[in-house]
C-alpha cells in the first residue's frame, strides 16, 4: 500500500508576529519525531566571499539574500521520502558553518519562516499556507525587546534597521503575500482556539 | 460522567464574504444531525407594529435590528443541553410569521450572521470565532450578482442599498468585529485547506 504524501505546511508571518511561536506550538503538541521541521532562516546565503564593506550592504530582508531553491529541493526531498542535510548558518560571520543538522522525512513537512509565500516556486509546494498577522506597532515591540534582550542591541540601532529594511521589505513582500494564505491566525502563539484547529488538521492526517 | 460541553463556533463576515458556503460546507461534512445550527438572520425584529413609513426607514444592516439577546438565550439553553423554539421571519413584511423550527442541543453549536461579533455578549459565548474574509469589491458583486438573480432586484437599487446601509454598516461594525476573530479564512466557501482545518477540530471533539 502506498504511504499518503506527506502534508506541507508553511507558517509565515512578519517579524515579531508570533510565527515561530506558533510552528514551536505545532511541534510541541504534536510531537517533535512526527514532523520535519525546516525554517527559511537555514537558507540564508553564504557572504564569505564578498568584502565586508559589501556584506554589510545586504539587504537581509530581502528574498534575494536567501536561498529558496535549495529550501525548495529539501521540501520536494522529503516529501519524496529522502533526508535533508540542512546548512547551519553562522549569523554573526554572515556564512555557513560547513556543518548541517539532518532532517529525516515525515508524514507532516512544517516550514516556517517570513518570506515563504512570496517566491512563487516555494508557495507552489504548500498544502496548507497559514499566515500570522499581528498589527505593525506590536511586531515592532516585540522585536525591540527581543534584540535588546536577546542581542544586546540599543533601541537606536533596532529603530534604525526597522525602518532602513525591516518595515520597507514587510510593505513590499510580507504583506502583499498574505493575500496567498489559506488561513489567518491573528495574534500568534497565545491564540488557543486557532491553534486547536490546526493540530487537530495535523492529527486528522496522522491516524 | 458529564459529557463534555459543547462548542460554539461562529461564522461571521460582511454580506457576500462567503461566509455561508462555509457554515454549509461545515454542516454537509461534519453532517447536519451531529451540529446545532442558528443563523443571526432568525432574529431579526418584529416591525409590524409600525407602521409602513417608519418600517422603511429602519437600517436592517444595524446591530440593533436584530434580537441578539434572543439569539444569545438560544446559544446558553443548547448549551445547557435544552432545545430551543427558533422564529421564521417573514422577510417581505418585516415580521415574524409566529411559526417556528426547533433546534435540538448538540455537541457542536454553529451560529452564523454578518453581525455575531460586533456585541460583546454575543462575542463572548463563542469557543472559536471564524471570520470570513473577502475582498470588498468581489463582495459586493457576488451581492449584486445574487440580488439580481435571486430578488429580482435592479442594479440601481442593489447600489442604493449598498452605498446607504451595507456598505457604511460594514466599515462601522462588521470590519472593527474581525478584530476578534480566532481565525481569519480568505475568500470563503471555496477556501478548501481552510475547511479542512475548521471540519478536523470539528471531529476531533465529536470523536
Amino acid at each position: 500500500m502506498k504511504r499518503p504524501d506527506p502534508l506541507v505546511i508553511g507558517v509565515a508571518g512578519g517579524s515579531g508576529s508570533g510565527k515561530t511561536t506558533v510552528a514551536q506550538t505545532i511541534l510541541s503538541r504534536v510531537g517533535r519525531n512526527r514532523i520535519a521541521f525546516l525554517q527559511h532562516d537555514s537558507y540564508y546565503k553564504d557572504l564569505s566571499g564578498l568584502p565586508p564593506t559589501q556584506q554589510s550592504e545586504i539587504n537581509f530582508d530581502h528574498p534575494d539574500s536567501l536561498e529558496s531553491d535549495l529550501l525548495a529541493q529539501h521540501i520536494a526531498s522529503l516529501r519524496n521520502g529522502t533526508s535533508v542535510w540542512v546548512p547551519i548558518y553562522d549569523f554573526s560571520a554572515n556564512r555557513r558553518t560547513g556543518d548541517v543538522f539532518i532532517v529525516e522525512p515525515r508524514s507532516v513537512i512544517l516550514v516556517e519562516g517570513i518570506l515563504i509565500f512570496t517566491e512563487p516556486k516555494l508557495r507552489s509546494m504548500f498544502d496548507v499556507k497559514i499566515f500570522v498577522d499581528t498589527d505593525a506597532d506590536l511586531r515592532f515591540i516585540r522585536r525591540l525587546k527581543r534584540d535588546i534582550a536577546e542581542r544586546g542591541r540599543t533601541t537606536e540601532s533596532v529603530i534604525q534597521q526597522y525602518q532602513a529594511t525591516v518595515r520597507p521589505m514587510h510593505l513590499e513582500f510580507v504583506e502583499p503575500s498574505k493575500r496567498y494564505a489559506d488561513v489567518i491566525i491573528p495574534e500568534g502563539g497565545h491564540n488557543a482556539a486557532a491553534l486547536d484547529m490546526v493540530v487537530a488538521r495535523i492529527e486528522a492526517l496522522l491516524k
